[in-house]
C-alpha cells in the first residue's frame, strides 16, 4: 500500500456565517481542519443565554460544529431548530445543547467535545478564549460602547480602539492549533464584530506571526453600513493586516459582480458589493468569480437562509486549496 | 459454541418514576425489555411544553430513555439537567431534546428512536399513544376534572369514571410488543395519574388479555393522599384487576416495615406506607423486604431526589426474574 500523504493542518479563523460557508467547502477536501471561533457574540439567542445563564456564547461555535458534522441530516436539522413558541422562542436547539452541557460538565471545552462527538464532527471547532469577554469599542469623543451587538449600530469612523474585556487569554488549545498550522484562513465575516475580535487576542496574533503557515484573508462579498462602508478590498486587508500585526500572504476576492436585482435588495440595507479596486497586486490578491449561483438547501430556520449573495463555497475551497 | 438461549421478552406498562426504578434492576439481565409509557403528564416542564408548543409530553419518556441508557453518564446526567435561571428556568434538557426533535422531525415516534440511538440505550421506549390525550375524571357530583396535573389534588373517592380525551387509540408498537410478550410488568407509579392511564386504551388491555404472558403487577411501597389513603395492597391489586378488565398473576410487595422517621415525614404529607392486609393468597402475592437500603447517587437536579422510601430495584428486578 503505497504511504498515505499527509493531510494538510488548515486553521480556520473566524466567526459567524462566514465560517460556515468556507467550512462546507474545505470539508470536502482531504485536509485537517481546526476552526478557531471568536467568543464575543452577544445577539440573539446566545445574548440571553449569555445573560441568563452566564455561560460562553454558544451560536457560532454551533454552526461551526454543524458545518463539519458528518452526521445523519436530522441531527444537523435538530442543532440548528429554532423554538418557535412560547418562552423557547427563538432559542435555537443547539444553542441549549451547548449550554446545558457546559452547566451539566462545568466547562465549555467538554461541552464542545461532547457535541463533536455527538456530531460526529470531521475536524475540531476550538473557542479563541474560554474568558467570559465583551467587545469594548472606545472613540476618540470618550464614548465607550460596550457588547458585540451594540456595537453593531454604532458609527466607527472615529474608532480609537477595539479592545476586548476583561483582556483575553488565548484558547492554549487554538494556539497549538496555529503552531502546527500549513495555513491560516482568515473567514470573510462582519469585520469589526467577527473577524477582528479574533486578532484581539495576544496569544493568538503572535502565535500567527511566528508561524510559518501560509496566512489566507478570504474578503467579504460586501460593505456593512456604517462599519465598512465603501471599503474595497484593498482597505479590508489593511484593517487585517492592522490587527493581525503582519502581513497577509494571499487575499481571495470576488470580481464578479452580483445580480442587479440583488445588489439593489442590498443597497436598502446600506451595503453594497466590495469593490476590488484598483491595481492590486496580483502575486498577493487573488480574484475570482466567488459568488454562490444556486442557493443550498437552506437548513429550516437558519438565520443564513436570508443571505441572498454569499461565497460558493466550493470555488472558494478549491481557490485556498490551489494555495497550499 | 452453544445455542444461545431466546432472551425473555419483558414489557413494563407505567409512567413516571416507577418505571425509572424497575428499569434500572431489569436492564442488569439479559431480558428484551420494552417499555409502554402513559402520556397524560401535564406538570412541570412536560406540561409547558404541551401548552406552549403542542408537542407530546416528553418527561416520563425521557426518564425511561436515561434508565436504559448505555452511554457514558455525561450524557445521562445532560439528559436530566434542569436549567435554574431565565426563561429556562424549570426546563429538563432532555424534554427540550425531545420535544426540538418532535418538532423537527415532525414525529414524536422518530424523536424517540433518533434519542434511543443518542443514548445506546437497550431496549424499546414506546408511548402508550401518540394521539395529544388529556386524563378526564367525571365524578358522581357531576363534576369534570381535566389534566393529569389538576386531578393530583382531586379527592377521587365519588369518582364515577375515568377517561382519555379524546379516545387515544393503542400505539401500534405498544400492541405489538404485548403480543409477543413473555411478561407484563405494571409498575408502581400514582395509581391515578400514572399506572392506570395506561388501561384506559382499549387496544392495550385487550392485548393484555389476550396475552399469555404473565401478568406482574408490582405494588407501591407508599399511600398517596387523597388518592390512595388507607389502600392495601389488595385495594391496589383490586384497582388494576378493574381497569385491566382481567386478572393479575402475581402482585410483587413489600413486606418489610420502613424506617419510622422517614416515615414519619412522609406522613407530614399524608403519604403512609402500603399495608399488606390480611390473608393474602401466597401464590399470587409474593412479598419481601423491597426497600432500598442505600440511595443510588442521585442525578444532578432530578425529582427521584426527593423519594426516600424507594424500591430497590436490583431486588424488585431478581423478584420479577424468579417469576418468568
Amino acid at each position: 500500500m503505497a504511504k498515505q500523504a499527509r493531510k494538510k493542518k488548515v486553521v480556520v479563523l473566524g466567526g459567524g456565517t462566514g465560517n460556515f460557508t468556507i467550512l462546507n467547502g474545505l470539508k470536502k477536501h482531504p485536509l485537517d481542519i481546526s476552526v478557531i471561533v471568536s467568543m464575543v457574540d452577544t445577539g440573539g439567542s446566545s445574548g440571553v443565554l449569555r445573560d441568563e445563564l452566564g455561560v460562553l456564547p454558544p451560536g457560532d461555535i454551533r454552526q461551526c460544529l454543524v458545518a463539519l458534522s458528518s452526521s445523519d441530516e436530522y441531527m444537523r436539522e435538530l442543532m440548528s431548530y429554532r423554538f418557535t413558541n412560547g418562552k423557547l422562542k427563538g432559542h435555537n436547539f443547539g444553542n441549549l445543547l451547548l449550554s446545558a452541557l457546559e452547566k451539566s460538565t462545568g466547562s465549555f471545552d467538554k461541552a464542545i467535545e461532547a457535541t463533536s462527538e455527538i456530531l460526529r464532527i470531521r475536524g475540531r471547532v476550538i473557542p479563541a478564549t474560554l474568558d467570559n469577554v465583551q467587545l469594548v469599542a472606545h472613540l476618540k469623543s470618550g464614548k465607550v460602547v460596550r457588547g458585540e451587538h451594540t456595537i453593531e449600530y454604532q458609527n466607527l469612523d472615529d474608532l480609537e480602539k477595539l479592545v476586548l474585556d476583561p483582556v483575553a487569554r488565548a484558547n492554549p488549545k487554538a494556539k497549538l492549533a496555529i503552531k502546527s498550522a500549513d495555513a491560516v484562513i482568515i473567514a470573510p465575516g462582519d469585520l469589526y464584530q467577527s473577524t477582528i475580535p479574533n486578532l484581539l487576542i495576544k496569544g493568538i496574533t503572535e502565535e500567527i506571526r511566528k508561524s510559518k503557515a501560509k496566512k489566507i484573508y478570504v474578503c467579504n462579498l460586501m460593505t456593512k453600513k456604517v462599519h465598512t462602508d465603501g471599503y474595497s478590498v484593498g482597505d479590508f486587508t489593511d484593517k487585517i493586516e492592522f490587527y493581525l500585526g503582519g502581513k497577509i500572504d494571499f487575499v481571495i476576492y470576488n470580481n464578479k459582480k452580483p445580480d442587479p436585482k440583488l445588489v439593489r435588495r442590498y443597497a436598502e440595507k446600506g451595503e453594497r458589493p466590495v469593490s476590488p479596486g484598483k491595481n492590486l497586486p496580483v502575486k498577493k490578491f487573488v480574484g475570482g468569480d466567488l459568488l454562490g449561483k444556486k442557493f443550498p438547501k437552506p437548513i429550516k430556520n437558519d438565520p443564513l437562509r436570508r443571505n441572498l449573495i454569499r461565497h460558493n463555497s466550493d470555488k472558494v475551497a478549491e481557490m485556498i486549496v490551489s494555495l497550499l
